[in-house]
Formats: C-alpha cells, structure tokens, sequence
C-alpha cells in the first residue's frame, strides 16, 4: 500500500546557501513582501521563505488528492525492451489527475488557502493550458471562482481546454481581450495579437488589483509551488521502496521547475540531508532547446515576466525580454527559472541538458508506442532523456535505475503530433525574439514604485 | 494489493437458458459458423459459444493489460455529498488506458488471438472512436497492422481521435472513401456522405474479404468480447471485498453490452450460481433514449447490421432499419444488443432504463464538477442513473452500495460538453429514421447465400 504523504518536503532549509533574497527592481535591495500581498496569497507570500522543513498537508486537501493520488510508478518494461537495454525505467504517472498533469498538486493547496484567506476568487495566466485546467478544478472543488487568461493563440489552437475549464465553472479570457485595461491597451496596438504568456500574466495580475476579493494564483517557479509537488517524490520513494529499487538518476522535463522539483527534492533529501541514499543519485532537468536558461544563460537577478511587473529573482535566465520561438511545447517556453533550482545548479548539485521539439516529438511517440499513454510535450522531452541515458547504458552495460516524471498527458495536444507525424515539424518552428518594451501605463497599477521601462 | 485475475469468466454456461443460435439469415436455421472465419478470428468463432466457466487469460494479455490494470475502485465520496445521499458510490475508473475506455480489454485478446492465428492485420469500424483507438493500441503492441473505418461526420468532429490511431500506425480511413468498393459505391451515390455505422461495417468487412491475411475485430455484441471485460468486475470484487462491501445495486451503459457484461457479470455469477452473494444485488442496464433497444424493443431474431450484411442473433431490437438520430453519443447508438444480455432481460434477472442525452450531459457535468474526470457521454447515462437512484436513497433514508463503471473518459467528447453549457444542447438532436436499401452489390462479397434485400 502507498500512502498519500501527510506533509510536503520543503528545500528551504537544506539548500547549501540561503535562497538568495527577492530584490525591489527600483532600488535592488531586499524586497518588502508586504505589499505583494494585494497580488498573491498570503500563505504564499508567507511561506516563500520558510525554513521548516516539513510542511503539514491539510486535511482537505489531502482529500481531494486521493480523487486521484497515489498516482502509479510505473515500470516501462516495454520502452526497455524496445531499447533493448539493461536499464529499468520507471515512470511515476501524473498525467491521470482529472486536469491531466501534476499542476493540481499545487492547485489544491492554493486554492485551499483561499479559502482559508477568505478569498473569492482566484486568477491566472496559462499557456498550454494544463495549468489554468489544474486551477479551474481545484477553484471548483474548494468553491472558488476562478479566471483563466490564455493567450490567444494557445486558445484557438486547444479550444477544449476552455471547455474543461468552464465545466469546472471557470472564466476563461483569450488574452488579450477586452477584459482588462492591459488587454485593451494592448488589443488597440495590435487587433490580432496572438497574445504571449507576458501579456496574460499582466491581465492576470491587472484583474487581481482591480477586482476586490481576488488573489493570483502562481503555477511554478516559487518554491511553495514546487514544494506541493512533492507528494509525487514522497510516494514514489515509497514505491520504489517496496519494489526493493534505488534511482540512479532522476529526470524530469524544466519548465518554471515544478514537476522536476516535485519528483527530486525527497531524493536530494535523501542524498545531501540525511545522508543514507544507498547511491550517488544524478538529477537531470530536461529544457526546450528553444527557451535554454538553463544550459546557456546566465545566473543573475531578472525580472521573472517580460513586462518587468515582478520583482527580481536571482535564476538562470536568457532575461526578460527573451521571446522564445513557439515550439508546440507551451510549458517550457520560459526565459527564467525557479531560483531554488537555479541555486543548486550554480552549485553543481544539479544537471540540465537542453533538447529540441523534434527530438521530443520522437520520444514521445516511442513512448506511446510501447507504454500506451501519449506524452505531454513537455514531458516527452524527459523521456528523450530518459532513452538516450537508456541507450547509453546499452553500450556500457550499466543496469541503472532511471526515474522520471511523466508530469501531465498529450490527449489535448494531439495538433503537435499531428504535425510530427504528417513530417511538417521543424526543430523549431522560428527563431527566439525579443520582446519591444511596452506597457508603461501599466505600471501604476503595481504596487513596486514604477521600475525603469 | 488487487490482483489482475488470471481468468475471464465466462457466462454461457450460467446463463438461465442456453444461448439462442445464431441462425443463416437464408434459411434461418442454425448457422455454419465455418465460413465465418474468413472474416472474423478463428478464436473468436471457436469460443463464441464455450461452455467453459473460466477461460485462462493469455500471459501476453496479462503483461499489457499491466500497463493500466488494474484499475482504481474509487468512492465517489464528494458525488455522494453534492447529492447528500445516505447511499455509497463507488466506479470502477477504466478511463484510464492509454486509449481511454475499457475497449483495450478486449482489443488486447483480440489482437494476441490474432498474432497466435498469423493474422497480418485486423481491421474494424469505429463510431466514437473509443473502439478504433483500443485496437490501434493493441495491434501496436502485438505487431499487427491496424485498419479502422470511422464514419466521415464522426472523423471530422474528432480529428484527433484519428491522430491518436495513426500515433499507433494505424491507419483510418473516413467512410465512406476510396479505399473500397463499398465505400466508392456510397460515395457515387452521395458524395456529400456523413457515412454511418453501418457503412463503416460494411467497408471494413469488404476490405477483409478482399485483403488476405486480415480479419474484422468487434469491440462489443459478441459473449467472448464481454467475456474479456470481466475482468473489470472480477478486480472491483477484490476491491469491494477489501473495503468489506458489497453492491446492492450494478449499474453501467449499454451500447453494444462489453462494458456493462464486464463489471456485472461476476456479481451476477456470486448471485445466482455460486449462491453466496451477501445482498439481493440488482443490475441495471442504461441506455439512450435515442436507441431504446432494451426499453421499447423486441426480443427476436435480427441482423446486427442495418445492411444485413450479419447472420441472425435472438436480441433485444428495434429492427436493423432503424437510425437512431445522431446524439452525442456514439457508443450508444445502435439498434441492437448482446445476446446474452437479451435472454438475461427477457428472462428478467437484470433491468434497463433510458435516459436522454440532456439528462446524461447534466449528470456527466456534476460527475466533473465533484469527482474530477470528464466522463465519456456514454459512461454519463450511468451516472444518471446513479445520480437517480442515490436520490431515491435520500428519500427513503436506504444505505445502498451503488457499483458502476466509469467505462471512459470525455476529453475527445468536450465538443459535446461545450454544446451542452452552451444551452444549444437537445434532448435528441433529430428524429430517428429508417435505413434505406442500398449496397446490394455488396451482398455477393458476403459468405452467407445472398439474402433477401
């Protein structure tokens, strides 16, 4: 029997140096939270920091995690015989969570605080849409309204994940539109614009401040976000426990970090805090060759959104006016990282390898073909890793253990394979761009005083 | 732990009466099943109509059926308080295959029968897809080529289940097409074609009498393909007894019978052959208004197909001229019904309702909106059903254990939902109508004598 975990692991106080501070973007110093409060929960605000290193799960949600956890660890007994390999793969299966990825994981504890702050409502930005789905169905469950802006053309092009998300009785905006003064700011420049995640964070967060009883909700990158996730650790290492297994590396796609963070931290408990991993486990994140902070940007404080609305973060990022190229893989076109995970990669804990979305494409239909379920996009780019590392041990032999997060489903993203498999797919579909500087009006509404444009 | 049974049970034996023949639509006398076996697997023929109670399932059946199986019994604990009913629910959550319904339990038997056989490919016709899918699964890991004929109108209302088939090489073809004489003789006489149904049979049983090595799978009707979804109801009997309950009520759609058989019949074997069912269990059978075989139709010999194309079964029919009017539910759009379950209602030892697609879309929503997944349409008429049975437990203060099963998920069937909250959703979308006589030049491809037209 597996047990849904009864508290979250919190890397917080087992990072080898404190999580650098967040900076005010105007004078660099040491951010004051307090006013960030208007914007984003105040659990959430409050915890960021927090050095306690296991974190009570409540009841409630506990609860609602057993409408779908403990999910399954799987082992891709199949995809290694394809490979013909001495490696074991096991794969633990987020993807069967009602909104289809592991961002319920933290959808259920951020809209439990909701609840509990007294808040009506709770909105987000959303780019593939596994996110907003993820908010919409916690939001309903805990008797939240919730908003969802998502960028135009993610929105045309998977118009089901609005349905999903209004059955879940959500609002969903195609953004930009009409909804918010950023929106028609933007809409009067651009009729068409496709829209971007920047712009759908800055009505997300425009909505916030000027609807009382409104919070937004964040789906990765803080390290209270990444911590929710780690229910997907904690049972996997009971799991591979009972199976009398150790990982020898674990891997997971690298978005803003949440699902990888999710599946390594208990490990990383295991090896750096309490000492008794019976191996000297890797952990590799997976990025998009489109978007690669991780494997060629830089580790320095940025804004974490394009429009510099946010305070400063010290990360891995290719800086904020980074416009990655729109590859069919939404999740990890980002142009900064969670500074957690950014953290331990400077300090060489962590890997990271950068693959592209053909690459990806390719091992996810592996991955269907002999597993069955079809990866999300993002997730297939871990899988990528998972077969080259597998193929590797073919050549020396090795028997190792590999363990991934099969963070989230492709069933809403069956355009891209249609397009991998009729051969119109390129690496990347364009090449990055940089964002124009824009918004200024904008920045009243912040609470920061007005940064630099 | 639940264990994935190692036996199929199989109903034949049990049943109160033998099972009627199947009769020659010529001379309606007993059938020569012999000639059959140039369309269908040999297997499949040979069994139909086995007399032996527990059929061992396959090693090689048993190790794919690991990759989902087995699946979680789940209290519909959140269900049950929107409803504030006294009862207990529970669902068997067979959503979760890599294809999205319990049709992979059959498709896998079926497919390894094939490869046993040397079958080179197996072709089928799909209406909601959830079939086609399935068997493109399942051909895929047994290495057979995979053929689907999807009804024109239902390929271009879900591309992308086409997509999912083709991911697993498949390969579908819209009906009617060009790909046979059947489907080129429909599409002189209406280019514009929706196809339906039966035009999908018809071509996938002319491409297998005129390609050799292939064979036409079925993914219901049939006694051994619901024999080969028992093992639903065989793991929720382990799990029910794990949790000490028992069902007083099993409650399921009805189409073609495979996913209602699959998780009644064991209880129905506790109940009246092994004597020791702890409660007076009941089964009821739902189905759609728009195809009341089971409620307003008759218990005689008919053809399965509206072309007459199929021998004689004794069945619960509205005659093979009727079509019914096109709801959003596929899975339930038939005019006829599994033998087996025929005789088991005419000699009323289990019960069937009807419910309209309004009412199931409405019950598919609340299931959403408190338990998470999107049910199939189909799998909503159960849970209409299940809805109004715990109500009836509210008034009557009555504990029951409702048992049903979750035969698949909504999330290729969102274009349904977004209808239904949209209000433009009706009761039925049309009237049904009578099938005109076509196709007689097919006739001659058939084995039987050419029937009557």
């Amino acid at each position: 029997m597996v047990e849904i975990p009864r508290k979250w692991y919190n890397i917080n106080p087992d990072l080898p140096k404190p999580l650098p501070p967040i900076l005010d973007p105007k004078t660099r110093e040491r951010a004051d939270l307090e006013p960030l409060k208007r914007i984003y929960l105040e659990a959430a605000i409050n915890s960021e920091f927090s050095q306690e290193r296991w974190i009570e799960i409540p009841d409630e949600v506990r609860d609602f995690y057993s409408l779908w956890r403990p999910t399954k660890l799987v082992r891709a007994a199949y995809l290694e015989k394809f490979l013909d390999t001495p490696a074991k793969i096991y794969y633990k299966n987020e993807s069967v969570s009602p909104s289809g990825s592991h961002k319920a994981n933290t959808a259920a504890a951020q809209s439990y605080w909701g609840l509990k702050q007294g808040v009506e409502r709770l909105v987000t930005n959303t780019t593939a849409g596994q996110w907003g789905s993820a908010l919409a169905f916690a939001c309903k469950h805990f008797g939240l309204k919730c908003g969802v802006y998502m960028a135009r053309s993610n929105y045309e092009q998977k118009p089901y994940r609005g349905t999903l998300m209004r059955m879940w009785d959500a609002e969903v905006y195609p953004s930009p539109g009409k909804h918010t003064k950023s929106g028609r700011i933007m809409l009067k420049k651009d009729p068409k614009s496709p829209g971007s995640i920047g712009i759908a964070k800055s009505e997300a967060i425009d909505d916030t401040l000027t609807h009382e009883g409104t919070r937004h909700a964040v789906g990765s990158v803080m390290s209270y976000v990444l911590r929710h996730n780690t229910v997907i650790g904690l049972e996997a290492q009971q799991q591979m426990e009972q199976l009398d297994e150790y990982p020898d590396m674990v891997i997971g796609c690298f978005g803003g970090g949440s699902s990888f963070a999710g599946i390594f931290w208990p490990f990383y408990y295991d090896k750096f805090v309490r000492k008794q991993a019976p191996k000297d486990t890797r952990f590799l994140a997976v990025e998009s060759t489109a978007s690669p902070r991780l494997t060629k940007g830089q580790y320095r404080y940025d804004h974490s959104d394009p429009m510099k609305f946010s305070a400063l973060f010290k990360m891995y990022t290719l800086g904020h006016t980074f416009v990655p190229p729109p590859v069919h893989t939404g999740g990890l076109r980002v142009h900064g990282s969670a500074p957690t995970f950014s953290l331990l990669l400077h300090e060489k804990l962590v890997e990271a390898i950068a693959y592209n979305q053909l690459e990806a494409y390719e091992a996810g239909l592996i991955f269907s073909q002999t597993e069955g379920i079809v990866p999300a996009p993002e997730a297939a780019h871990a899988i990528k890793a998972v077969i080259d590392e597998a193929r590797r041990c073919k050549k020396t032999g090795e028997k190792k253990v590999i363990l991934f997060n099969l963070c989230g489903h492709g069933y809403f993203d069956l355009h891209g394979y249609e397009e991998y498999l009729s051969g119109k797919m390129t690496a990347s579909d364009a090449k990055a761009s940089v964002m124009k500087k824009t918004l200024g009006e904008l920045y009243k509404l912040y609470p920061w005083d007005k940064p630099e444009v």
